[in-house]
């Protein structure tokens, strides 16, 4: 009789911390979502993943291959190590997660960005499942995005390849980043929201704008409409830099997927690519487990690599 | 006594074709220009260059080991053709190149873009020798671009990567390539002495508007700056969609590169990349040899790469 194996995969945001235990085909056998105590440091943080996964475990037979996480901010992939983390981590710039978890569990840990993750887990079983030249755009509190580049991830020397949500070419509007006339200004979650109360003096949420453009609100459609033209923008300005044929499309403002898609689709549509092709564009397939499946595939991928010791 | 041995390395041009005997350790032995007969077809071109090999072997003993071709307009790397040309080009669009010298000289032949040529030769030999993440730009009659990741050039699944020069962002202004908005539209050579015909009803060439700008006309002045800014977002905009590290910018409008550095380094300065590194951005080194010399280098680098028949 065998002894059943899996991989632990994780996805650490602002919020919540989601915790999968993965099998070898990366479909998911059993998850947690538990509170991100954020605000109490790195090792808080990797405790509640930790104490997640001896959950997940407890009581069944499977044995653990290796742990994969996905993270907000700018990560060091070879060193599972975070960088830089927006504000709202306490003590987790330079904070060693994999050697955390390494030392904890007794074994394998790798580290990478969320939205390469995101991307990861798409490709590996998700809505570009098998293609090799794809940006990953996710459209959530903020803009981020990731590339493969002829079936591989690309990150760069600094970790900063495929942020299109932070380059200029999008207006003059401040970005959070403190740079100005970023994609992130016209079509990330809160600034769809902003861009509603700059013309309505209306606050609310992204989703309320898109409730309100689903009743026909004339500015909830324009902002959305500009959102989506952005997008193509952003998609364009990919193609014509690096040559992807597909862009996987995920995050919290999809949920607005049907009022996005036709604008984005008419601005594409408007302007061919330096290439001639303009690109396939699809929505994301795995929804809120892309990230830990695609952490879950990074550690299959790194342990399928070297000869196994079991 | 050794036979000397040396690669060609070809630069076709729309006006000129510069054929070269290129040294093993790359540097020029001997070459000639010669006008392109880009009128009478992809046969005749290639003829000019087969006579321009000859005549340069003729009477020495040097044994060409191999040809490097650099040409304008989308190749297929792969297979030594044409694809996309410019109408000035007549039978030029899916001509063979490397096929017909191959079968002339009985030699191995390769072809690439001219601008992934010119990066190939300063990363070789120029003002990049050695980097590993380069954006190389030429600022020519239009703008031209090309990529080197992690000590490869890379162009994508369509040859279309690093167009940094026909992807939207760049304000409005129609561009040769249909779209609008792009680089060329502001910093390419014919647009920068369009720009200055727009502002003071002048016709004239870029390099008068950079004579013009020496003698202090503001708005020659203007135009170049004008142009700086744009060549820094099209740098801010590559660093943040595929981190390079470094950027070599050369072509004819480097000609004015004391008027356009300043501004260059001033949008720079005022806006890091997302990374938080502003690449290096220096001019060429090799002038008009570039191209050559990164024609012989890939025939170089080729040729390495399989074991040796001699």
């Amino acid at each position: 009789m065998t002894v059943p194996v899996a991989y632990a995969g994780v996805d650490i945001g602002g919020t919540t911390t989601q915790v999968a235990l993965v099998s070898p085909e990366l479909s998911i056998m059993d998850r947690l979502v538990l509170a991100t105590p954020a605000d109490r440091g790195g090792t808080a943080m990797v405790g509640a993943v930790l104490d997640g996964i001896r959950r997940l475990l407890s009581g069944t037979r499977v044995r653990l291959l290796g742990v994969g996480v996905g993270a907000a901010g700018v990560v060091d992939a070879a060193t599972g190590t975070v960088l830089v983390a927006s504000d709202s981590f306490v003590d987790w710039s330079g904070f060693g997660v994999t050697a955390a978890i390494e030392t904890d569990l007794g074994v394998p840990a790798f580290l990478d960005n969320d939205v390469n993750a995101f991307l990861r887990g798409e490709v590996s079983g998700g809505a570009v499942a098998g293609e090799r030249h794809v940006l990953g755009l996710m459209l959530g509190t903020g803009v981020g995005g990731a590339l493969l580049l002829d079936g591989t991830l690309y990150a760069g020397p600094h970790g900063a390849a495929g942020e299109i949500g932070h380059v200029p070419g999008f207006g003059d509007l401040p970005c959070s980043c403190g740079g100005r006339g970023h994609l992130e200004t016209l079509a990330a979650g809160r600034s769809i929201a902003a861009r509603y109360a700059d013309r309505t003096g209306r606050s609310g949420t992204a989703r309320d704008v898109a409730h309100a453009a689903e009743r026909g609100d004339p500015d909830a459609l324009a902002v959305l409409r500009t959102a989506g033209a952005a997008v193509a923008r952003g998609i364009l300005i990919t193609a014509g830099v690096i040559d992807v044929t597909t862009v996987v499309i995920g995050g919290g403002v999809t949920g607005a997927w049907s009022l996005l898609e036709p604008s984005i689709r008419a601005a594409l549509a408007a302007e061919p690519p330096v290439s001639g092709r303009t690109p396939r564009v699809v929505p994301a397939a795995l929804g809120a487990d892309a990230v830990t499946i695609g952490a879950a595939a990074r550690a299959r991928t790194e342990l399928a690599a070297v000869p196994s010791c079991a």
